[in-house]
């Protein structure tokens, strides 16, 4: 285990963004502590170190907080720079790979979410189909960036790895609660795979909820919108 | 000027997120071909290199399009290594600056946005508070990052001052279409006195639109929005 001079995460377990910095954090063997919130009732100390948006996760990292999933998995690269590089080495192949990672939060992850809410089978259909589409461009963006190797990161897992496995959870329970594959053989089969090899990582497997837990927990999350939301 | 192997910005001069490419490149003292796009009839170019969003910027270094502006700058900062420094060297420092830089673009930008399009008094009086309260939240910042030196960068333009100072030609062309002070004395007199040093910076100067030019260019937008959206 590298030299961790006392690092906590303040985070949620089903959150995907979460995932992100305790993976990273296992990549590259940094011990740290793992203070669940209770999002109902945050606590004064995320409140204090995400004063902003008071969100999880927030690495802390000795007395310094630091907000934001994908600035926190760019901050624990560049700290702990002697274990395996998260970011690619090359320029271009790192832009590519923050371009990714910044179309999933910014472009895919809404649509992602909108499965969820879209009020009509034909409004279902647009935006699983957006979803999709997504799916089938990061399909084209892992045979350019593997190269023929097992991750988008080449040999290891790397940023957009992270960037884009922290979903499959909610992937897997989107496609359980709606009956469909977002991700299949007939038009993403690479994804497949990789999906796979990513959930048995070493660094992942102890992370990443099983589908059933977060399909209950998912449950609850949605009783508790209808509940606060009723449908006219 | 630094070795360049062909660099070309795709681009429209009214553009903060365009400004951001220009003035990393002005910076690292790398020559590049602008490129002004019609956005009413984008280019062939433009389409065939950023086919996710079809947006500028566009950066072109040999054959390779790197897009959307933070990662563009970014990647300026790793490819001509050896100039000046956009991105400050401690790890803490630059996740701090990668923060303030995703607030403006995710929370601040859209408030800003707003306030030429909210309706009434009261609401143009809402967003207006939205805006200056980031103001305040960046003037704190300031303080933090700049150590007293003039930008947030310390002695030189950095990636927060470049990220933030883009928006400063539509902040002064709100201020004058509105009447009002954004940035002032009271609030936040240290951005006040940094938005002057950054606009009047030789890597800036050249590319910082007039605030005359760019209220033309926002008089003729928002006719353009009016006839296509008309009131209720």
């Amino acid at each position: 285990m590298a030299e961790s001079s006392e690092v906590k995460v303040l985070g949620a377990w089903p959150s995907p963004f979460v995932m992100r910095a305790r993976i990273a954090l296992n990549i590259k063997q940094v011990n740290y502590a793992f203070l669940e919130e209770n999002l109902g009732e945050k606590s004064e100390l995320l409140l204090k170190s995400n004063p902003v948006h008071k969100k999880v996760p927030v690495l802390i990292h000795g007395d310094k907080p630091i907000c934001e999933s994908l600035i926190i998995v760019q901050y624990i690269d560049d700290v702990w720079s002697s274990a395996p590089s998260i970011l690619p080495s090359d320029p271009y192949d790192r832009a590519i790979a923050r371009f990714w990672a910044a179309y999933l939060d910014e472009k895919w992850y809404p649509s992602m979410k909108g499965i969820a809410t879209a009020q009509g089978e034909e409004a279902k259909k647009a935006v699983v189909d957006q979803v999709v589409e997504g799916f089938v461009m990061l399909e084209e963006a892992f045979v350019k960036c593997s190269k023929g190797k097992p991750f988008f990161g080449g040999d290891q897992i790397g940023y957009l790895d992270i960037a884009f496995g922290c979903f499959l959870g909610w992937i897997r329970v989107t496609e359980k609660f709606n009956g469909i594959k977002l991700i299949d053989q007939a038009k993403t089969p690479q994804l497949l795979k990789w999906a796979d090899r990513f959930c048995q990582h070493p660094a992942v497997n102890g992370v990443m909820p099983e589908t059933e837990k977060l399909a209950e927990f998912a449950k609850i999350l949605m009783a508790k919108m209808r509940a606060a939301n009723p449908p006219n």
